[in-house]
């Protein structure tokens, strides 16, 4: 605490119980785990001090960006200190000859993106979070949101990293180029490590230009599964749309309730919708797209498509996909399963969801990026006891991770894997694997000080 | 020898000196390592037992791809085993329905180009060597080519790897899903690794639709500066173009000489091309975008635009800019450097390459992915004494490399570090990221038998 306080100013540490429960949970499910002290640093140099004074004493050291997480990643089971990032929170340079921007870990993913379409510019990635959830964050998890099917995922778009290491030490991992052949990619490897390698303090990131148009198609289906088969459909006839979201009927409901929008009234036989968009610059070829769409979704037996004629309809959309994960949440207790697959895949997955969780006995709501085969499996507690819940229900996560993996799928597609589904790593991974993962961890972290319990079982 | 006998027919090892030294060099300057014994394995399996009996009896193993690099890394310079991979050939499986497809390292390219393109799939990394490279070196140095300044490099393609860890143990990296943020990205850590991590024994590629149509366009300056100051205004006027390659007057002058193409004649006052490509599946589209290019162009100074009319034009001018690194080549012994920056920085390092180039007596010919900031520079010894080209080049390279770092770039764009680049490691470099990477290596390879001498001084 000595060393803390010669590093940072008073107001930048905190011990009241306030504010250590503040920071001692993220979105995963009612989880709280507060550190022993919280500290805010302002600068690279202020987070080398803290991590130099805890490698010296043995801390479990815990990075914490906005709490926006769904696996537990920046929760401090091992108390010590909680590392908060919020206070790093500009961007340092914009540069627009180079399309790339330099920002510091705290800056809000929806500030940036706004930042830079001032100029023209487009940072793709954007987590349904993205007006609360921080690049760091995003940077840690490896997040990716609903443009991730045409643009990639965060980390498509790191160049560089400014790293503070576990001993205090401050590296910059990469260079400032779109290209790079020197050495291990480590920049890389930090994306998506979930705070267990390093704390990343500066960020360099590749910008595309902003395409100046987009359109939006609501198209319903009478099956979940028509409709995502319609999904991998699209991308066969030469189509890539800038989203292509998958949304079960209970989800739409839901978001709808909870939105308290009643302007949409939805079919009674209508059991699934995807959110289709493509952007371009072009309004005639993204015309074409649209028909090329359209002609796949009839195939495969969509019902009456909505086009959103305006912006605000547009916006209005999205809110409804983006509100579905608060709105089950507003609901009941429940965990949410981020699995992934090839996308041809989709069906069988929810399909099999959808059988496990009648043999288990609990609601699902299902929806997410289907494009990327990415499902987020929302389980909800709804009637089921706390025995069941507590005993049972992980044990019918198992079943669902075992069958993703089956179908050539994985765990997480972009919330990672953090606290909560570290008890499952060993359905991906062999013991070879995690004993690799692990060797990796130790040439960043010896003494196994930064963000312990996470990721690895 | 007993072990690798066991493990292999006898038609897959040689120790014919013969055989010896044609995998002793690849295209690196004219730099020959043979290995003691070569072994060709034709199975996961077999490649798992020479690792096995290496690993036991400490002999160093050094994979061995297309011996097309041009940065030394196949070469084996402790002797030992050199591990070909050109009999794991095969095309395993392209998955139509989900836009993947798993190979093994010794697919060349080109092959695997065309066998997706039938099916109208595209894989877009192409180095200029793609007609005898293999996709196991691409992945080993994360090979780019000009597709990358819109589609990315190898690194971008790459889902999953199955890889033979050094002491012969077999894993895959990740799994065959477009988004993963489960555990360490051990996938995107191989990939440009150089062999030194794991030999990778197969690989699922992402493949994209085959766009339908492109439009190539060369276009001429009276200055070499004038043409890298227009490839940033393109980025910035809000197109992004298959193609952004630029050649300096030598660079066309010895590729038309070299190919004895005399159909194109380049006025005396053109001291540099830029060669333009856009695709995409719209015409209309396609002309708009090829209508801003040529305004970008002019407004920097461009002379008369030549646009290709056929397929028979547009191979006819690939050809000439793929045949660059061989017509220096035919002309005098050289050495390329791979310098990358970030894109608006170019016109700063080709005027910094020649001035040094001009302080120690040397001619340059210089040409590249202009598009991705990666210029390629060849030092041509020429008339330079013996002395001169082993004492005096190495220093203007190394002041090559300080002024590329002080430009935000980089040593390696997309050649790798391999042998001739691992002594100006330390320009890019601290000690605290060398140790840091040496820390990663012996995690993976804890006796450093495999390719040793490479990437890390």
């Amino acid at each position: 605490m000595d060393e803390l306080s010669r590093a940072l100013d008073r107001s930048d540490m905190s011990l009241e119980d306030e504010v250590l429960h503040a920071y001692g949970h993220d979105e995963t499910e009612d989880l709280v785990h507060p550190p022993q002290v919280v500290v805010r640093p302002r600068t690279t140099g202020q987070v080398a001090a803290v991590m130099k004074a805890c490698h010296t004493h043995r801390v479990p050291v815990t990075p914490i960006g906005a709490r926006t997480g769904l696996s537990g990643g920046a929760l401090s089971v091992h108390g010590g200190v909680g590392l908060a990032l919020d206070r790093m929170d500009r961007i340092v340079d914009i540069d627009e000859r180079n399309l790339q921007v330099t920002v510091e870990p705290g800056v809000i993913t929806q500030v940036l993106q706004e930042a830079v379409a001032e100029k023209g510019l487009y940072y793709p990635p954007d987590p349904a979070s993205r007006g609360s959830c921080t690049i760091g964050g995003n940077l840690a998890e490896n997040s990716g949101g609903p443009r991730a099917v045409k643009y990639g995922v965060t980390r498509d778009f790191v160049l560089n990293l400014e790293v503070v290491l576990p001993d205090g030490e401050v590296i910059w991992t990469g260079a400032n180029t779109l290209k790079n052949s020197t050495g291990y990619d480590l920049t890389r490897l930090l994306v998506g490590s979930e705070g267990t390698l390093g704390v990343i303090t500066k960020a360099v990131l590749r910008l595309v230009p902003l395409p100046r148009e987009n359109r939006l198609l609501l198209v319903p289906f009478d099956s979940p599964y028509k409709a995502c088969e319609a999904v991998s459909a699209v991308f066969r006839a030469g189509i890539t749309p800038s989203a292509m979201e998958f949304m079960e009927r209970d989800a739409i409901d839901w978001s709808l309730r909870f939105i308290g929008d009643d302007s949409l009234s939805v079919p009674d036989e209508v059991q699934a919708h995807l959110l289709v968009e493509v952007d371009g610059n072009d309004p005639d070829a993204l015309m074409k797209d649209c028909e090329a769409i359209l002609e796949v979704m009839e195939a495969h037996g969509a019902g009456e498509v909505l086009f959103a004629e305006t912006a605000a309809q547009k916006d209005k959309l999205w809110l409804l996909r983006r509100k579905v994960g608060e709105a089950v949440k507003s609901n009941s207790v429940y965990k949410e399963e981020d699995t992934v697959v090839p996308r041809y895949e989709l069906p069988r997955l929810l399909e099999g969801v959808k059988e496990i969780g009648r043999r288990y006995g609990f609601q699902s709501v299902c929806y997410g990026h289907a494009g990327d085969g990415n499902l987020h499996v929302n389980i909800v507690k709804g009637d089921l006891s706390d025995g069941a819940w507590k005993e049972e229900v992980p044990k019918a996560i198992r079943e669902i991770f075992e069958l993703t993996v089956s179908l050539g799928g994985t765990l997480s597609g972009e919330h990672g894997i953090g606290l909560v589904q570290r008890p499952y790593m060993d359905i991906a991974f062999s013991q070879v694997q995690l004993d690799l993962m692990r060797r990796v961890k130790e040439a960043f972290d010896p003494l196994g000080i930064l963000n312990p319990g996470k990721v690895l079982p």
